[in-house]
């Protein structure tokens, strides 16, 4: 099994603390030997480092390390093979761009019989069930709506909708984004968080490692993190149930689909 | 005016030397403040390191002069803006996916109203004319055919054919990308160098560097460079001419267009 880390923020926010977490799963403290990636978004900009190397032997993983980049939106998963050889163009996460957006999509799980659903305009261009079902999903969004609907439900119906069939071949945890919201598919397991004022301190799970969070946020911050599996041992994540999808926006989780039927939709 | 920086290789090459000296023009011997960014390929998959900071002083171009990424197919750029703001999403290279292969673009140059040309399945996230044009030139090879064809003559044919429509805009040097050839298009300033055995000793221009390729190459290898000037002073750079395309694979270029028309096309 791979393992998943999202961030939403209201305010551009490194994630050096969860990542460094993550890394020490990607071989040292966990299996996920077979690559790993890390998508930024800033503004309607994306970029996304990858490594086929084991994240925790990766050169390319302690520059994201050191080197805080902020931003209000991230998606990193650490790679388990099970479909796929180990290669660049297999390593999450997969990028393509809808409606003028950079959308990333990390997945953890298989899903079985999923290449034999039709793929009409985007194609994968390595061989994971995982990059053939981001194709398939922004397909039928590009099917049904050639220009990026006015109304954000008609797209958060569509995604909750395609998410349930994909659901059925088997597991299906995602994150995906658009620049402008998070999209949190829980299968088995998916736990979130968030943090806001009063900020306290926090304990990583997988390091020797605690941060303050009082000491290096504003007070207006809010900051949700989502991973596979609690990375903190002194904070309340919440577990995600099969079948939920959340969608954050600023850090908050104003919509809600349980099985691809809207459960909860708020102004924030 | 940006810089541009590829090569072409028949064996997984380092790209370190050259970029040591382009990297110096970002912000350091050249004006190139607005960014700068590579795309290394491996096989089918590509990653793109982008940073809307001075490649003189950024802490991504140093992990890539530091770490010897190994690629046949290296496209980079460094800009100086002149359409669209500095930030991410107008950091060269671009990426878009079409016939399952990662296509990437980089440009040097302006084009007066580009954005008057349609598009039909490419929309551009950011604001520069040259994402635009490199949406139109894909959008070209996707109408004319929607599945790779078998011929990669058809291929470099229309390509040639779009980039003389729009080299009659404006300026338009620029890299081309699929994973197996490297386009380059020269409007007014494009040099390329060959190096194979017996190989010799270069010498950056803008950095106190010096290689012996003879210690570091193996017999047979075959290292095209292509750059807007030449980055080394001890070498004969060819220069290319206005309204030139040359496809280079395996570090050869075994077909030459000439504003359009097909000059040559050998089997390499």
């Amino acid at each position: 099994m791979c393992e998943l880390l999202g961030m939403s923020a209201n305010v551009p926010t490194d994630i050096v603390f969860s990542f460094s977490g993550l890394m020490r799963r990607g071989g040292d403290t966990g299996p996920h030997r077979d690559g790993f990636g890390i998508a930024f978004y800033e503004g309607r900009g994306c970029r996304v480092f990858l490594d086929p190397m084991p994240s925790a032997q990766s050169e390319i993983a302690r520059l994201v390390q050191r080197y805080p980049l902020k931003s209000c939106n991230v998606i990193s998963h650490i790679r388990q093979a099970n479909r796929g050889r180990v290669c660049l163009e297999n390593t999450h996460p997969f990028t393509r761009e809808l409606w003028g957006r950079p959308w990333t999509f990390a997945h953890n799980g298989q899903l079985r019989g999923v290449k034999r659903l039709p793929l009409n305009f985007y194609r994968p261009i390595g061989t994971t069930d995982s990059e053939y079902a981001f194709c398939y999903l922004l397909d039928q969004l590009r099917q049904r709506y050639p220009r990026r609907p006015r109304r954000a439900a008609s797209v958060h119906r569509l995604i909750a909708q395609t998410a349930a069939q994909l659901h059925a071949l088997g597991v299906f945890n995602f994150l995906l984004c658009d620049a402008h919201e998070l999209y949190a598919h829980c299968s088995n397991r998916l736990y979130w968080l968030t943090r806001r004022a009063p900020f306290g301190a926090a304990r990583l799970i997988d390091a020797d490692l605690r941060v303050d969070f009082s000491t290096v946020t504003g007070h207006g911050d809010i900051v949700t993190v989502i991973a596979s599996q609690p990375l903190t041992d002194n904070e309340t994540w919440q577990a995600m149930t099969p079948g939920e999808l959340r969608i954050f926006r600023d850090g908050l989780a104003p919509v809600h689909f349980q099985a691809g039927r809207l459960m909860r939709r708020t102004d924030g």
